[in-house]
């Protein structure tokens, strides 16, 4: 089992070294939460199955701040992060590799929190952290800890699986509500002058494609989660790289009660906030439905819905009808109003 | 071709976020820089052909300071350092991933060159950089840039490259002369009261491993390059997880006359030092003087040596014999007295 700190252990210079206080730390940290006969190997470069298909490849860096927050923690985001950008590409994960950079005199026993956080995740996710890498810094020149993840996919899929395959007509499905992730993580910062009843999203999502592609094959076209920019970013990228309109339902977007009365309040708008447990899902006309039913099927996708389609009208732009029948035009956001999200 | 920044021009909190600044930071950088069709894509996550062998993982975060010293940079560290440890396990290098964390007001014309650097190193290295991640974080929160370069490759060999496939009798090879990067990276700090001549040897090794497997085919049973902690770390490691000696020939290492008089002032021992182009490569018996010549053949490789052999005597220890006949055992360096060199 996983080892534990002594109280007010801190991280030393002397860990990042290549030498004996980095191989106890490697030892008694990671390769005893992320316990697998691959990592155990301690191989510069782990050594994993020849894929039958073709691989799928993505790398995130973590820099959110606080360190945890309502619902997750920065070990818990870096492996559900990577995990679902492998999703996009209608990958299974089959390996993940984790980065360190530590700020000297961190606590090793929050250290080994993230890292319990970050094994059970990769549990959930049914995936194995099979090499990495640390290193220290010192005081002041790195903000507690960031973790770079980079994970390796299986693609499942023979057809194209992007905004390429994206065709007016095609229906847009969101796995369930907006703006939870970002509000958990301002909360947690105590930016809010009142309590917020929000938990972020944050989880792995490969469950829930795996169910969408049993259910739709080659009629999920397109997959993506909106996290940084929002489901505004997504959309917006959408409708450039296709060429083609978006028409999006405003009564239908999911937004929880707490969400949409703090976005009131602040005067954010949930269409540009951060998610880190939502899917977005292009699929063909007319299999809107057996599609949203497999994702409701799942507990994280529970709220799913059907959010607009594509169309020709419009190019290149992403309308929002509002319940007043008018419409508006969702631009992507310059900037972000909310910096260390994920 | 890549474009560049403009006089004065910084790196803003919003260049971190998922929207606009963000994607002209990606299209303007590090496309232009690195450019090639699956990172124009600009996918969450890259897709990579079938590979049809096993494949190999590796991660590295390099927070090296300064960002610039003799004989490279951070950039040309960050493509060479992952393509070096997909190398050791004879796995030739298929694609990077490559994620920063930038300081905010980070000058936008160094990241132009660094990045400039990553790239001709990487063709170098002939491997492309398929996929990236940037976040943003506020001034004092990180210490410029940090990079970290993960790398998926495809292992070339059936047989077993590792400490396990080492016996006794097996001969120890070393590609070239010790401590050079950790040296020059030093004197870039202005650490030293005098002027040193000496370069990193920073550099991806994939071509001269392909080299020595090709000489030596299934005999060459190890391979390790001596990073952080040095020769000496990578010789202690060895004897540990073979439970066999090694016996090293002081007289045979190459160290250059720069680096042994700097040394010798100075109380380092050039055994402990960092490399980051050097490998340490283990042969059948007979067959060193084959691989040798063909490490040779390379410029790279110019200056290898046998420098010893792996011994069923003195289990699990690293003797040094010096040139008066005397033995000493090396040790494995407990800390870093060198922080931040990778």
């Amino acid at each position: 089992m996983a080892a534990e700190a002594g109280a007010g252990e801190r991280i030393l210079l002397g860990h990042g070294s290549g030498g004996r206080l980095y191989r106890d730390l490697v030892r008694d940290v990671f390769v005893a939460h992320f316990a697998n006969p691959v990592l155990e190997r301690l191989d510069d470069a782990a050594a994993l199955a020849a894929p039958g298909r073709r691989i799928a490849l993505t790398t995130d860096a973590h820099v959110v701040q606080p360190l945890v927050f309502r619902g997750g923690d920065i070990g818990r985001l870096a492996v559900a992060g990577t995990v679902n950008d492998l999703a996009t590409a209608a990958a299974r994960p089959v390996g993940l590799a984790a980065a360190f950079v530590i700020e000297e005199g961190f606590e090793l026993a929050r250290l080994h929190e993230l890292c319990a956080s970050m094994a059970a995740t990769a549990v959930e996710a049914d995936v194995p952290i099979v090499t990495g890498d640390t290193k220290v810094v010192q005081r002041g020149a790195a903000d507690g800890l960031f973790i770079t993840t980079t994970g390796v996919g299986e693609i499942v899929v023979d057809h194209d699986v992007s905004a390429t395959a994206v065709r007016a007509g095609d229906e847009l499905l969101l796995s369930g509500t907006l703006g939870d992730h970002a509000l958990a993580v301002l909360a947690a910062r105590g930016d809010f002058g009142f309590v917020l009843d929000v938990e972020s999203d944050c989880a792995p999502l490969w469950g829930l494609v795996e169910a969408a592609l049993a259910a739709g094959g080659e009629d999920v076209v397109f997959l993506r989660d909106p996290t940084r920019g929002g489901l505004a970013t997504v959309l917006a990228e959408l409708a450039e790289e296709t060429g083609l309109g978006i028409d999006l339902d405003e009564e239908a977007l999911p937004v929880s009660a707490a969400v949409r009365s703090a976005c009131e309040l602040l005067g954010y708008d949930p269409l540009a906030l951060a998610n880190e447990g939502k899917m977005v899902v292009a699929v063909r006309p007319g299999r809107a439905a057996a599609v949203l039913e497999a994702l409701r099927g799942r507990p994280e996708g529970a709220r799913a819905a059907r959010i607009g389609a594509v169309t020709a009208e419009h190019p290149g732009l992403v309308a929002l009808r509002t319940p007043f029948g008018t419409r508006r035009v969702i631009d992507m956001p310059v900037g972000e109003l909310l910096p260390r999200i994920c």
